[in-house]
């Protein structure tokens, strides 16, 4: 890691200031953290795979047309990313019944949504990243309409593209979770964040078993051995830690 | 009460078999619950001033044009209503911020909202009327689309028709809780339920004072004057009991 200031420390990784103008380096850590950080342990070589598997993703996002904030990969730990005004919102993308929304509404674990459900939580850790709608997005300012249609639009082909991608290694997207914010230069609206087995719910088609954060927040052990399989199987050369 | 035939009974409510094919008579009793029924009492007289506050209400809003289920009110505690097909959603209007929205988003009670926001719960108590958007109600089959403009499109009106007949005694229109019901002659969504101080926040707008359930949320007291006052200055003569 190079000598560069901090300028906000999340759950899973820090970011600092660029080299550039309008860059910044995202770097990841290997801290777990679940249900708002109640939960906390350190899982050695998680920072370094979600690195490896993130950039692969979002090149191949960039490659099929989505814009991401992604520039590059410097270091093991280390992204290049465009720095953005981040949107408030988590989009939450549920192919399959998991997570919170069981309880919630009261569906088992692993049926089949009806179609692909898109929600929104707010951004705020104090308050437990609530449940939104798109009304109180609207309603409070922390997006426009025509921001929201097009995180609405990028989300669902980000969904499409990525359960072939996952379905192509015997992998079901059971869910995951995406951020956007808004470029400097031109207020455009792109992907942001990381997608890696940390915020998406990845089961193996076969045995169902759980190749994802899962293997953290339900103390099911072999997370690192999880991820690493998930690497493999992208066809990711990630260096051991 | 006449003999009829007990169908469904609710907290403040019980629904009877009505004397003609797709009628029903709605009887409102004189219990008050709150926070999902962990708080509950009887408070006198709270039938009879929902009664009539209620048809008082769904009448203006059918001579402004927005069709409702109320059919005429039989006696003190009885209305004669269409049948509908209940659309399991409760529908959240908020003018002000007040309530569950308060500690959910972290804003102040008595804030005004940047615009009306309109929230959709999925009426389930076994759940706690979990919060859900449009996004749940399509993925789920609750309503359709077309269902949700109507109820969307009727929502606004009534919300700025009573914003107005309430703004005219002196009383400001927080928030209120409606629900929908499909007809079952020809499908058509209309309102149902009822409207009365038990669903809606009404607070004097010289004081400030509430006129409505939270005198019974939080044990202020002097629940039934504030119902008879907003039943006085609506002009509507209800009976002693």
């Amino acid at each position: 890691m190079t000598e560069r200031q901090k300028l906000y420390e999340g759950k899973a990784k820090v970011i600092f200031e660029g080299p550039e103008p309008d860059t910044l380096v995202q770097y990841f850590k290997d801290d777990a953290t679940a249900y708002n950080a109640q939960k906390k342990d350190v899982i050695s070589g998680k920072g370094v795979l979600n690195n490896y598997i993130s950039e692969h993703i979002m090149l191949a996002l960039q490659q099929t047309g989505i814009p991401t904030h992604f520039m590059g990969r410097i270091s093991d730990r280390e992204q290049l990313i465009q720095k953005l005004e981040i949107i408030p919102i988590e989009i939450v993308v549920r192919n399959i019944a998991a997570g919170s929304i069981c309880p919630r509404l009261g569906i088992e674990e692993g049926a089949p949504l009806p179609r692909t459900l898109v929600e929104f939580c707010l951004k705020d850790d104090a308050l437990g990243d609530p449940l939104i709608s798109a009304e109180h997005i609207l309603t409070f300012g922390w997006a426009t309409a025509d921001e929201l249609d097009v995180i609405h639009e990028d989300t669902l082909r980000i969904n499409d593209f990525l359960s072939g991608l996952f379905y192509g290694i015997g992998v079901r997207l059971v869910d995951f979770k995406l951020e956007f914010g808004r470029t400097s230069t031109d207020g455009n609206v792109i992907l942001a964040d990381e997608i890696s087995p940390d915020n998406c719910r990845l089961w193996d088609m076969q045995t169902n078993e759980k190749m994802d954060k899962d293997r953290f927040r339900r103390d099911l052990g072999g997370l690192v051995e999880a991820y690493q399989e998930i690497a493999r199987r992208l066809g990711i050369t990630v260096p051991e830690v």
